[in-house]
């Protein structure tokens, strides 16, 4: 591999210099993406392994960043769990129209073979693998059991989360029934990412942070633990991100993830000594910082290397995905600034 | 006073059972407040000292608070700055159709003189005080200068608060001139409420979490605290309640407010070994339990009270505001739980 920095960090070895990649880099703010999603609706992208294949590839090529994230959605897997899945342009993001309001809407969702019916996932990490030709790890990834609940029982964004809060609150074992085959599926679905040619997952917790200390434990961070015990990994590291989750930043090393992904609110600095003695740190610019100009940009990277110190174990990122209306010249000025910093952090 | 647990906890004195209140208490979840509103609009209720003295005391009278907040909105200070302001029915909140987008708009704002400008709510917290009768003790508020700040320059609810954002790291010093401008009439306002008759304040930072913790520092805690230094306080307790700033528990402690109020997301206990000998806690249930039965409600209030421990300083809230679709029933519930359920961790 050419460049296999982002895997020598996910696991402490020494690196040259901070490998960088940003969550959602494979998206709008690229005109080349756009470009395609004018001639191809969301989901047709998501299952064209070719053209999933290319929106992937593009961040590599154009910003230039460290590792090449598969382009795809978490909601792929409750439609491959049996629920009808509705991407409208310009609609108020993706929704399910029956969403999951009883035990009998749980007990109905199948488990899905991963070959089978998220199969176009498979193939477009099998041809993005051959396209990169080892320039740089590619990632695969999945929502967290409990971000994929919260989707599957609220039915579409929400502000409140009255459904899924009510479910745990009023029937937490109906909720502890949802999330462990979640877990399940989950697991079975990065297995067979990793077996397509993934060399590092992702979980991405979206919704961790709408509960309190507690039930994070025990609806969302107990099921993320599930996951990685059942994941057969063949030595891909992988990283836990739970948005809004700072709280409870040893809990979540403590489920045996490789790396803990940091939002922006999270001081990386003082995470690193609660945490970094056993597993890396990914992130975490302000995702907005690049709505400002490049010595801006330049000025928030040193100080987020800065904070960490010297020393590997850190995958620069932003502590959420890139915004849709970031200029391109921004997000270069981003990946540049990490490159052309971060050596002195490292052994020369 | 009849009842002054909500005092007395706020100074960390003796109490015979923890007080309670719900942010939001004055709302939509009362029939009796929706009966006023089909009549009237929102923001002629807020400038109607007889009908905001009313609402203000309908959660007293039904389900039987500790505290009454003065029934108003944190926006009307800008509209008294200058900035017009529009509140339609079910058109996603309040907005200001011309946001603050250059240094000009930001100087052309007026410092509003509260007894004038603001004088319907001095007028309703006098009536409040005097329709009261001394049966609770009447709570005034303020947005914090940071959140007022973020609603002025978004213009309306966002998402990724991109304008404030842009502000604050593009043209930080045109932000600070802002943020002092308001911090300045946040405190001539809150003074005025005092002098009213307010016998409390909230600061409500409902935008502070949006923020890195150095910029939360930077932007918002350090006018919250210009804001602590310019007040008359006249003895009146203080509390500043910063949602999703869990991170910064010290740092809120140490503004000089009386009570730090918690969201949901932060353990009480954890917060009490770090801050609770120099402050009070208000807080913390999650509002969407309100959502569950009444055994549940119970339930949760009782894992708070147990969390908090032994002794005053505590007084029982939600995590948020409640929600409007929550069952008066349930409301009650919590009331009545905590009123039943915090004897035995006071003294006699």
């Amino acid at each position: 591999m050419t460049n296999d920095l982002f895997l020598r960090a996910c696991k402490r070895e020494d690196v040259e210099r901070t490998p960088v990649w940003m969550m959602r880099q494979a998206g709008r703010y690229l005109p080349e993406y756009r470009a395609i999603r004018e001639k191809t609706d969301f989901l047709t992208l998501c299952k064209t392994p070719e053209l999933a294949a290319e929106v992937s590839i593009q961040p590599v090529d154009i910003v230039g960043v460290d590792a090449c994230i598969i382009f795809s959605d978490i909601l792929v897997v409750p439609e491959a769990m049996g629920m009808e899945l509705i991407v409208e342009e310009g609609k108020g993001g993706p929704r399910f129209p029956a969403p999951l309001r009883s035990r009998a809407d749980i007990d109905r969702l199948t488990m899905p073979d991963p070959n089978r019916e998220l199969r176009f996932v498979m193939d477009a990490l099998r041809l993005t693998r051959k396209q990169l030709n080892g320039r740089v790890p590619l990632i695969g990834f999945s929502g967290s059991p409990w971000t994929l609940a919260t989707y599957m029982v609220e039915g579409r964004g929400s502000r409140n989360f009255r459904y899924i809060k009510e479910l745990i609150y009023t029937n937490p074992k109906d909720a502890h029934a949802l999330l462990d085959k979640l877990a399940r599926a989950v697991a079975s679905y990065l297995s067979a990412q990793i077996e397509a040619g993934a060399q590092a997952v992702q979980i991405f917790d979206t919704w961790g942070g709408i509960l309190p200390q507690e039930e994070f434990r025990e609806f969302s961070l107990r099921y993320i633990q599930q996951v990685l015990q059942l994941l057969k990994k063949n030595n891909a590291p992988v990283i836990v991100f739970c948005k809004d989750c700072g709280h409870s930043l040893e809990a979540i090393a403590d489920t045996g993830t490789d790396v803990v992904g940091l939002d922006w609110t999270t001081d990386i600095g003082k995470a690193r000594e609660m945490v970094g003695s056993y597993v890396a740190l990914q992130g975490n610019l302000d995702p907005t910082l690049l709505y400002a100009p490049p010595e801006k940009i330049r000025a928030g990277v040193k100080r987020i290397l800065e904070k960490f110190g010297k020393g590997s174990g850190h995958i620069f990122n932003l502590g959420h995905g890139i915004l849709p209306d970031i200029p391109v010249e921004h997000a270069k000025a981003l990946i540049q600034a990490v490159k052309e910093e971060s050596g002195k952090y490292h052994k020369g």
